[in-house]
């Protein structure tokens, strides 16, 4: 039975004067933060920001790299090429290095955002495009990536280091891959279900599919979100259950090696 | 009589399909490159291409950081606070890291483009959030910037390393400022003429301003450029004569300590 | 004395995933919207979203343009030409032309956004730019300013109709200009005070400078804001103290000729 | 037998500082000028001197809006939404709009560019957005697609009149589909074989597809290039061709009905 989790969030988001996410509260109760690089979001105050936030907090850091479209977030898929995938990746880890270096910070993770995020864990070409960027700035990250996807499969292949990423809030198909939002029931809205379905990813590796069959789960961290106070008390809720199932919350490095 | 010169030029400003500079002709004279981080100019793979034809030329890479503003190329002052301008700084500085650790090269300097460089000459508050922002990333960079600027000041105030910037084809003020371009006269137009005050500059440490009183003039860089084939042929020249007068060229880390 | 006056917020900022603004709320006390048209704020579906809701309303439209710089909400003044500014204020007047022809409705004005606002208010070339640009467009637009500010003598001089705005929340100085944020004093907090303040401006066109002067003012509208429930809260009692005081408000285009 | 067509080519695509197209060269030959609208290319000042120049040319003027992807150039696919895609749409026909009514223009048509024109091509919703987006800001515009696409259905279905445009310088599939660019044979390098191919097109409407079969082809407009002396050349050629044949050179707004 697993003893350790490590809780991620999509982190310093906001934009100039655009403010998204909670960031303070988010930052009391995870262990990493996957800080957005302006690109689809955050900007160099913001990152300034969040890098600070989570070194005062004890989180750690990731790059949260993303397509070059703020006006749709960084969640529609872009044809780019695998040499601009990696580019891009190497340019947004390198501007949040700046950050950590100019904080004496050190970055632990990458977790590729929205649509980057989809269209490497499904297609292999872009996935070893983004495994190489990080390889070539930094061989000791860790990839951060949904469990069983290309991203990941990739991260393995070159010899990175690599963790598998569950979300407390969606179903999964009978393979593994996220239901799509767009269809009914890819939501779990009840929170105690989803809890219990999280508890039981962890503590037991095995999530029931949308279709009814119990199915594989390979979990080394927990994707929550911090967009406004219910989902903040979420992410509470989900650590209070986690420490009376004896599951302790740590960051990626202290246990993916 | 100084003996050397570092030779700088502003490249990697080609973005996406638009094309500028002839970079590959370029890089085969100057000794140090002052690379465009994506903001005025430039996009990762851009960058990434001028890192790398940078090494293979053995010429000394920069970052050279400037407004958020590609379509006036950053040439536009912008009233940005000194938080911003620090935080501007260490994010470009970041992400030309980032393709330096991926190539495995090093970073020699940073030089702030257009109207960043023009405000942080000027301006002590904004000249000392550059440098703060730099410092805090690498306190090892040489600052490259104007030749007696406040940008200059605040970087030996720093503790940084700095060298002074000379422009062979602008006229310089009796205090020495450059003429502002839209004035008559700012143009050093003649190629002879430049050539020779370059010369002058650098082994007399003196130029003729533009109400013709003789100035004192410290030179440890000149800047080149190479829009255009005619550009190209004058950094030859410039190259060529220098030569001739025994002063060799060489990247700044070779000589500012 | 005076019967009536326009009330106008600035709506439709917006952007992406982004919120701002208590648009739908606002939209039910103000007269005339001055409507974000992508650069500074805004985006395409915020624009028709905005359009609509003032259609929806009965609240006269105008366009709100700004500088190309989301990331400082166009509030950083940018060294653009005059040639520029005409050009900016022609694309994003026009942009916002395409919503209201797409939706059946009317443009009644223009007012400038934030650095815009503030730059064409002092200085006559770019005012008179931004003058050429919506006359070339539509010379029946209403150009909305500053009270007394060069961008209203531009509009004037070139036979625009104009309208003077004043600020409920913000101090004058004794020759009428805004008492820039930095200082101190230069906001109206107390809403009797600002409310009392709008109420004489209107009626008496008269304010009280900073330095205690009485100075005269000229109001065709008054500008609010809709940021928080708060801040609507105050538009919804100046409205009633409007009405209390028997000052009806109406839209620009049913005044000013 | 035809006894004239319409010469298009894409106008305006240079941005700020970097400029792409000989655009003088190409409006003395082609009689429609697709404009980019500042979203893959193009900006205001860029915008009002290529409407200028089209007025003195007697250039038909058409709108040319693409993906919110300078970086790309808007070739790049985007996931967009048929909402996102029909207000893209009245946005960027607005911004040029405002150009054409401050010098006094007409527009003709319009010309989707890029990704959005491919995408619009095959996807019935994203081709019916457009064509609402256009329908509602001016239905008497004529939509310029690929000879035989969803786009001109959509048109055609929707009553707006629509053009069909053909490539010299593409293969077609034996559907009539473009063979992609990715592809071997996709690009007619051979300027004489490029010709005839537009002259048979033209009059006799019919083209040999890449299979060696021989298909029906309904052409109104032949799209043109003018990125190179080399390609401006190609369109003298080609009017020159079409003139000995007697074939006339007009702009679709003469024969569109």
């Amino acid at each position: 039975m697993k003893k350790f989790v490590d809780l991620n969030s999509d982190l310093g988001e906001s934009f100039g004067t655009y403010k998204i996410g909670l960031d303070e509260e988010v930052l009391k109760y995870v262990s990493s933060a996957n800080i957005a690089c302006g690109w689809h979001a955050g900007d160099p105050v913001v990152m300034r920001k969040t890098v600070e936030g989570a070194l005062k907090n004890g989180v750690a850091i990731g790059a949260h790299p993303g397509f070059p479209d703020i006006m749709g977030f960084g969640r529609r898929n872009m044809t780019v090429s695998p040499d601009e995938m990696k580019q891009y990746t190497i340019y947004q880890l390198g501007s949040l290095y700046g950050f950590v270096k100019a904080t004496g910070g050190k970055m632990q993770h990458v977790k590729p955002h929205g649509a980057m995020y989809n269209m490497a864990g499904k297609d292999a070409r872009l996935a070893r495009a983004i495994i190489e960027g990080i390889w070539e700035v930094d061989s000791n990250l860790i990839v951060l990536g949904l469990a069983g996807s290309e991203l990941v499969n990739a991260a393995v292949e070159k010899g990175l280091k690599a963790a598998n990423e569950v979300f407390a809030d969606r179903a999964y198909n009978s393979d593994g891959s996220l239901v799509p939002r767009s269809l009914p029931g890819s939501m779990i809205t009840d929170k105690k279900i989803a809890i219990s379905r999280v508890l039981r990813m962890v503590t037991e590796g095995k999530v029931t599919a949308i279709n009814g069959e119990d199915i594989d789960i390979n979990v080394d961290s927990i994707c929550v979100h911090g967009d406004n106070l219910e989902a903040v008390e979420f992410v509470r809720l989900i650590k209070e259950e986690l420490f009376k199932a004896k599951v302790e919350i740590k960051p990626l490095n202290q246990f993916i090696k």
